[in-house]
């Protein structure tokens, strides 16, 4: 793997490369030419080539690339070879609903806890994990090494929350809930803000435009 | 309103304003300028007086901006003045979290159906809607106006609904299912792939990027 820097455009593109090849590689699909993947996934072939580049290339362009060896090192870019134990904080719906999504786990995620400060909640499980009290997040991140916290709480409680998560040694947050975060260097935050993204919807259905992410 | 194209990335970036000036506003904030909310946001307030020159500008940069008016002005050109009425397609975990998600309601998205394929989930009810059989869905969607449908359903199944989603008049899909939809052109898609979102936070972990999204 090479050390420079990757820009953040061509690794958001990564995990659709990934969905693809995975589903050419269940098809049985040997071998494939950047034309073909191209006209599969809607991209130019050009895009396809210097996005491979930026990791050696994968292979030669006339002989096509080999699926199954693409998809494991695109795997292997992504991290997925490597296991990573997540809690989730808030057990609302939506963290209900990510702590049972089970495909997570076949990429390596590991559900480990689910807490939240609701007392009604408490005892409840979420895919046989018992939904725990907040005051114990930080001793069972330490106590259970997790690197990553899905963040599913109202916006009032997220900026605290995300600091003491810091403070306890988690290294990534998925954040869903409705505010920026404001994190040290080092730390990823991926987010997902479902209502900014119902919005471009919304633009688009009112301008009516054709253009499709 | 201007009737030139305007960029994917402009628009993807005016729910954020949006929601960065609704914040000023409940704050009782009345006017900032381009270098305040630049720093607030943390984007450059070139980037800032780019994008809003896709509209017009928003009045005087000397001055700053009106808060109230550059909100509501937003909102309008999101749509969110106008009511859009939506179906949930998949009545699992996640299209029941989506369902009882009560902000959408405030951006004057209502929530009108729900629907599924599983016997067991039928007569449940997620905010006082009981799931439907899917084989109501299409002559639903025409008797009630719906433009909006949300696709929480499996892949599998995915591309065939969205077919017949536009058949019957949808003008616009978020799609959670995890493959990519092929619609006519003037159908809106916004994709919400969550796994491809936890790859990129996984591959940043693993290469530990000081890079935020």
């Amino acid at each position: 793997m090479e050390e420079r820097e990757i820009s953040q455009a061509v690794i958001g593109r990564l995990p659709r490369y990934f969905r693809y090849l995975g589903e050419l590689k269940d098809e049985g699909v040997e071998r494939i030419s950047s034309q073909d993947l191209s006209h599969l996934m809607k991209v130019t072939a050009s895009q396809i080539r210097q996005d491979f580049n930026n990791f050696g290339g994968f292979g030669q362009q006339g002989y096509g690339y080999n699926v199954e060896y693409l998809y494991n090192e695109i795997g292997k870019i992504l991290g997925l070879d490597k296991q990573h134990r997540f809690i989730i904080v808030g057990a609302g719906n939506l963290g209900r609903a990510l702590g049972n999504y089970i495909n997570f786990e076949k990429r390596g995620f590991i559900f480990c806890g689910i807490f939240d400060v609701d007392p009604t909640l408490m005892g409840r499980e979420v895919r046989g994990i018992k939904i725990m009290p907040v005051d114990c997040m930080e001793q069972f991140i330490r106590e259970n090494e997790i690197d990553i916290a899905v963040l599913t709480i109202p916006k009032a409680g997220a900026v605290a929350v995300a600091e003491k998560l810091v403070q306890n040694g988690i290294r990534a947050i998925w954040n869903f809930a409705h505010v920026d975060l404001n994190v040290p260097d080092g730390i990823q935050v991926e987010n997902v803000h479902l209502s900014d993204s119902l919005m471009k919807l919304s633009y688009n259905i009112s301008n009516n435009s054709n253009t499709q992410k």
